[in-house]
């Protein structure tokens, strides 16, 4: 598996890039997946993979050693050429592959990130699917994810927008990193981290983080306890009170479960059991078994 | 899809579930997915479902209503037996079902959560799967989730384990299905929480949370701006000096990315542009150009 983050606020672009890729748990290697595309001043491409790894070495290769005729992303005059490009270099390959992989139960699995900076253009972003076909990042949607995705989500869609400084932007893809690395196991360290400041045109910040990293041990361990004082800091839901503020089960709606009504012998032992409770203050309408329709809540 | 998720600290246990179901987009209804077989004094057991609506109704109504020699779960003795009983039933409308759904390109799926408590057994809690086995949660590992459950598991990783007051682990369900609900639009409002306390043997806290619902919205809010807070105070990385605690590229490390060797004309005009450029102070060695294998790393 995989986890590639990038985000395209107005300040620049950030890419972050784990290193794990495995064929089962028993065969698991150390390969980079991300790689830099770089004339300074004049332009800075990043390119990030997730899915087969045959295949995506495959596209990078074609893209940087140049196809027959386009030279591949090196001679793009925009970003959205470049991206055409990478498109164009996945359905090369996918010619040349994907009715052998489908022989062997293989599916032509690929996904990439694109993003940087050509000449006076601003910085942009794409994501390029197994079918060459590809999306832009836009000032509402700044950020894209490939590879296992869900995991690190709803930080970045609570805390990255098109005003967050590049360094915030990267705490943020290291926050979403964090919370992947904790619950997939196919995503591991070191990881590839690219700061890019808009209109830079070079390469200036670059990390590889492996787990002694200090800053980031700081930034887990901080978040971790930060988010549980947090948490303890929320007021507790108040049961006893409907009128509190803090009321889960406030008045004014019902709030009664659906019950399942046993039948048949079943009924008969519910009404026996609630009869010989009835001393206990906190018996049970009775008439709730019959209120009941019988027909149990679908999930 | 659906979002259902228990915790089970030795506090007692917290159900909570969302209330979609949807077959495509267009068409969306609200049913609800956790339902309550309450004997007071007894036992009290809560059953969650996720998967194909007909089939998770069809498995509801023959542990309600009775299967024929085994009168489903009212008669289990213990919790154990409870949900042998669900996965018996599940492996009944599969004898029924399976083969008809398959002819329709249908899948079987579905998939159960099973807590509670009988007589003077510890608070259990099960996963039933398709097939009809299941597991059972431990100390270590307090919860189950079935459905959407990877946007909303980070926070229970972080939050939920066997020392959480019963209220903690509500809040900290509720925080898991706010990550969902804002990732995941098939799964929706209003929920169904259900708060149960050990040894209590019956129902005394539920709520149908719906949009409006005052502490749910202050939770969200609060837990969304605490976390702004607690992200801003976390220290920017430091790029310009290796030495600095907050160093994301400390020295010691090789900190260089893969990086895209052009060939044939494109070498050229790397070597052109790097010459034109030599009056600037930042441009690179053009060594690292030849240094490159030519390798690009993969994905």
């Amino acid at each position: 598996m995989t986890y590639c983050v990038a985000i395209r606020p107005d300040s620049g672009l950030v890419f972050l890039a784990d290193s794990r890729t495995n064929a089962g748990v028993d065969q698991v290697s150390t390969f980079r997946k991300l790689s830099v595309f770089e004339r300074p001043g004049e332009r800075v491409m990043v390119l990030m993979s997730a899915g087969n790894l045959a295949l995506s070495q495959a596209v990078r290769s074609l893209l940087s050693e140049g196809i027959s005729e386009t030279e591949g992303v090196w001679a793009a005059p925009t970003m959205f050429d470049a991206a055409r490009r990478v498109g164009e270099a996945v359905r090369e390959v996918y010619r040349r592959e994907a009715h052998i992989l489908q022989a062997h139960d293989v599916s032509f699995n690929i996904s990439l990130l694109l993003g940087g900076q050509i000449g006076q253009e601003r910085c942009r972003l794409f994501q390029i699917y197994a079918a060459g076909n590809f999306i832009e990042a836009s000032d509402e949607n700044v950020y894209f994810q490939i590879g296992e995705s869900k995991y690190g989500k709803p930080i970045l869609d609570r805390l990255a927008n098109r005003h967050s400084s590049v360094d915030d932007a990267a705490k943020c893809a290291l926050l979403s990193m964090d919370s992947t690395l904790r619950s997939n196991i196919s995503v591991g360290m070191p990881l590839d981290l690219l700061v890019y400041e808009a209109d830079s045109l070079r390469l200036t910040r670059f990390a590889s983080i492996d787990a002694n990293n200090r800053y980031f041990r700081m930034l887990r361990t901080a978040w971790g306890d930060g988010l549980r004082e947090l948490f303890d800091d929320m007021p507790e839901p108040a049961w006893s009170d409907p009128a509190s503020p803090d009321a889960l089960a406030p008045a004014g709606l019902s709030h009664e479960p659906v019950r399942a009504a046993p039948s048949g012998h079943a009924v008969a032992t519910l009404i026996f059991q609630t009869l010989a409770q009835s001393d206990s203050t906190r018996a049970p309408d009775p008439g709730d078994v019959t209120e009941d329709d019988g027909t149990p809540g679908p999930g």
